[in-house]
């Protein structure tokens, strides 16, 4: 029986978190399986494959001769390889084998491996060369079991797929179309653009230049000759802004949308389906025939909850045992019990305060009894949203002025004497209890403050040096006290709330974002490294021009864009951001393609288009279940 | 029973368009109020609204001393006026004193009709005033009661706008903070932006600027001067971004969508009442008592048919009669008669060819037979489709070469050729039935290329006159008829027939647009008429500030927007559309709001915010109805 307690536990225990993991069931790999899904493992190898993506920030082109990061990949690799082993001994031969994600883990490790041996051979022998194997480091992040999420933010996109793709055949042919007629009215009109070159003259740049409208990025430029020449051309633009911006956009969303909720459902229902399919195995496992039908004894129930739960309270548990209806667990109500332990159940417990044991005469004197009931008075909230509103216009005047400075120290100590207060008059397990949010937010910011204030005073004083990392910090915190304001209005709170609610969901999705970049980044700094560079604010001609002849006189330059480059890591970063953002984005990418077709651009905006709608997508349905 | 019939035919009218006017039961009401359905009327009154409309276009500041307009419009208030009278006659008297459309309408013309005398008087003795009732012009297209479509709109977004506030007010304590950190942070650094101007030094400023990058109208300019001075402080602008611009705005739609679901579902809910109501009070009206139950006498039932749908074939009404159970007409099948009419019967007439019948000897000959299988074969189709490609491609071609221009006849007569085939072959009602949307499209675009390709040379070689208006409508035509490709493709065919269906929704969403842009753009024109002037390609400094010296060197006048004014209504339209589109819209704005706080822009913004998640709520369900 304890060995079917302890895999009837394990099943619990997957159809609780929605694992979906087929191990074997002999009492060795039900062990090394608990092992495997202990937090301490996971954990590790996340913190492996997070350290593996940060290698990036270290290596080449940013910084030379650091093999250090190639021992530490080889490290990743052994640690993802064990991970990998562990796995296989937990999970049948045949099913190992059939699973992609495995396969995927075990050619990405070899081919890392060969791209490493390669790399280290020619630099041993003084030749340069291409890690070309880290594009694929993502693919840890994917495909480890951990990642489920990810993955069905994956599938999701995947499945709308098909249906998008008519979508953009058709809204491309609208644009090739729109292109036709463009140049047709305006090609022999000898139009010269703002900057003197010809005007919409060669075909794929009139379907480039539209295309970029469609993203509204150079609105209104894009117009202006053929509209100083005749209103009536504007007609053009406008129609062609409402059908291929307006209408193919919103079409767009809708399709991902219908697609990403019909494949929600369909991954809901498996789940709830693969749920049930656990809890009956595990009922099956510790079933006696009682009567007519087979019963779990409430014995086992108790000692299995103690398995998969050893966490909860005696109270808890037998409030679970309360609301499963029978002494005896039939299959009905045992099936439920997965359900009934993901319910968090909030002890009330009627503490005293700490303070009333330790020293009952004082925490009950007359002063203190007064205290408590000021501090419970509604005038509290009120007094203490005003001095916040005070706060906001001492923070927006210049503290250079002592007296503004001195003040800083007079609101840091109210909020303070604030927190003392509220810990004095309420009981502190309760008041910092797991669900109140907004008292661990606001406490902790203000503890920083305080640290942070302190550390800046103790080094301008101690060392006349003015740390600007401290100082920014201490400004960033202040001005965040003043988002407790929110807490006062009832349907602000809603909102934020709903929106703290979807954190996970647009994790998941940051996740995928992450996997999207970081590939990106690094191709691009392999392709684009050293092309462009920044001086600082140096006025030589060749620093105007980003250190590339190329771009003289370009409105990259004129811009000061040299810094938008992909020369690291962070840099490269950033600029994926700026193109996600689309405004100007012809432009930050006017360096990359020099005289170039832009085909990449084509399909960096696909990607975008049914990124963005999918992010939309993400949020609409999470936001409809929470709000 | 004649006049009862009467009553009811008026009720199942109603309730068979959604109507939902109380009218008076007299049968002289009775009969006014038929009139005052009839479609001439309607069609007279939208002739008048759209003349009153149409007037801006031949008024000051465009076109001066035109009094024309002045008769013109005391004619259309006239003509309204009239439609009110008949609308009072037909409506008991304390339903229309109590109706607010009435109201708005009455107070509008008076208000209008003050304005024209005081203006007119001002005239005669020669002083300046201003028409300030232009304004309320689009009053009448909202509140005759043939717009309910509209109507519903604005409610639509009304119902939205408490739940929007909530959400746009915590949008705006945001930004507000993100500015108060971006002073602390930036003000004191002695950053310059690329202009050489302070950057962020002034927290309204800077508040502004954020609020532009949230419509990422400015980015990636805005964070430059930042990011040059350290790559930290861009997570500042990343953060604000994903915060401010993806996720709010998200929230944004998903509240809007949420509420205009909620309210089209009451609307649909009431919607189907009232039809219920009507139909009930009509067969209350001719109900007689039969056995124990009420019922509606098959003669009766059919001469109310003839009245509500005299159009309908005998066929038709026969089909209804078996579609409706009984002989006799029970309340529950009498009640369903409204939708019953609304059901479009295609009636598939099995015609022969009219050819078949004159000249059957020829129509049935062996040639004859061959032509009209090939027609009807496959290959026909395909055919067509590479001859449509090869046209595109000579489309694309330089036409001055006379190769080029002599195929353009060619390939009209090879499209005349398949139309005429095809009337040939198939039956020419059934070819030009009124569900065959693309062969109607497919045949006018042809019809009208012949009539204009015929028009442009014949001015061409009779007048030496080459006109540029039937040449462009020549070549727009010409790439039109490359459309039909998508007729052959399934999947995108599916597509475009669900963006057809959408149509009158869209068209409902352009109404709102034009009241809106309407009231904008005469309130532009008074307040920024002549402020910018445009002067062709003239190179003088005063033409490259627009003609005004507060634009020298401004980012408007370099990027030669001089064309985007308020100067007259056409182009007052315009600039508002570039404004929706959004990108540069800081820029374009810069000339109305020189040196004021930008007030204004937050209003229109607001707008345009709640105006486009509209949109797309709007695009979203409908497209989930029909797909
Ligand atoms: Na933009």
């Amino acid at each position: 029986v304890s060995s079917n307690l302890l895999l009837a536990a394990a099943y619990v225990y997957d159809a609780q978190y929605n694992r979906n993991i087929p191990f074997e069931t002999s009492p060795q790999a039900v062990r090394l399986y608990y092992l495997y899904n202990h937090w301490t493992m996971e954990t590790a190898t996340y913190f492996f494959i997070f350290v593996n993506l940060c290698l990036a920030l270290f290596e080449e082109p940013s910084y030379t001769h650091l093999d250090a990061t190639s021992l530490v990949e080889v490290l990743c690799l052994l640690v993802f390889f064990g991970r990998l082993v562990h796995f296989a001994k937990v999970t049948p031969r045949n099913v190992f084998w059939k699973d992609t994600k495995n396969i995927c883990i075990m050619i990405t490790i070899l081919v890392t491996l060969i791209d490493l041996i390669i790399y280290g051979t020619l630099k041993i022998s003084n030749m340069q060369s291409v890690r070309w194997s880290r594009p694929l480091r993502p693919i840890f992040l994917i495909n480890f079991a951990e990642s489920r999420q990810i993955r069905r933010a994956f599938r999701s996109i995947r499945n709308t797929l098909p249906e998008v793709t008519y979508v953009f055949l058709l809204f491309t042919f609208s644009v090739l179309m729109f292109s036709l007629m463009a140049l047709k009215l305006f090609g022999d009109r000898n139009l010269r653009t703002v900057d003197g070159s010809p005007y919409f003259t060669n075909y794929l740049e009139i379907a480039f230049d539209l295309y970029v409208l469609v993203t509204t990025a150079n609105s209104p430029d894009v117009m202006m000759p053929a509209f100083d020449f005749s209103w009536w051309y504007s007609l053009f633009f406008i129609t062609y802004v409402i059908i291929n911006t307006y209408i193919f956009m919103s079409v767009f969303l809708a399709v991902v949308y219908n697609n990403y909720r019909k494949h929600l459902k369909n991954e809901i229902r498996k789940l709830a389906y693969m749920k049930r399919h656990k809890m009956v195995e595990a009922f099956n496992l510790l079933k006696v025939k009682e009567d007519t039908e087979f019963v779990v004894k409430e014995a086992h129930w108790k000692q299995l909850v103690k398995l998969v739960a050893p966490k909860i309270s005696m109270a808890h548990r037998e409030l679970l045992l309360r609301i499963s209806d029978d002494e005896q667990k039939d299959k009905m109500s045992f099936v439920r019990l997965a359900d009934l332990l993901n319910i968090q159940v909030i002890t009330m417990k009627l503490h005293s305060h700490p303070l009333a044991n330790w020293i009952p005469r004082v925490y009950n004197s007359a002063l203190s009894l007064l205290i408590r009931s000021m501090v419970q008075h509604k005038g509290f909230v009120w007094i203490y949203d005003v001095i916040i509103l005070i706060n906001a216009i001492f923070i927006a005047l210049d503290e250079k002025n002592p007296f503004i400075s001195y003040a800083e120290w007079v609101f840091l100590s109210l909020y303070i004497a604030e927190i003392l207060l509220k810990v004095y008059t309420y009981e502190p397990r309760t008041f910092f209890a797991k669900n109140q949010f907004w008292n661990w937010f606001y406490a902790s910011i203000i503890v920083a403050a305080l640290i942070a204030t302190v550390l800046n005073t103790t080094l301008k004083t101690t060392t006349k040096y003015n740390s600007q990392q401290v100082l920014d910090i201490v400004l960033i915190l202040r001005v965040l006290r003043l988002i407790r304001i929110i807490d006062s209005i009832q349907r602000f709170r809603v909102i934020v709330n709903t929106l703290i609610n979807i954190v996970p969901t647009m994790l998941t999705f940051g996740g995928l974002a992450l996997v999207v970049y970081y590939i990106f980044a690094i191709v691009g700094m392999e392709a684009f490294h050293g092309k462009i560079q920044f001086f600082g604010n140096s006025t030589s001609p060749y620093a105007l021009m980003c250190g590339n002849v190329a771009l003289k006189d370009s409105t990259f330059a004129r811009a000061k864009y040299c810094k938008n480059n992909f020369n690291d890591i962070a840099s490269s970063f950033i600029v994926l951001m700026e193109l996600t953002v689309v405004n100007q984005w012809h432009d930050i990418l006017s360096f990359s393609t020099l005289k170039t077709p832009p085909l990449k651009l084509f399909i960096h905006q696909i990607l975008y288009i049914d990124f963005s709608s999918i992010f939309v997508a993400f949020i609409l349905e999470a936001f409809f279940v929470e709000y």
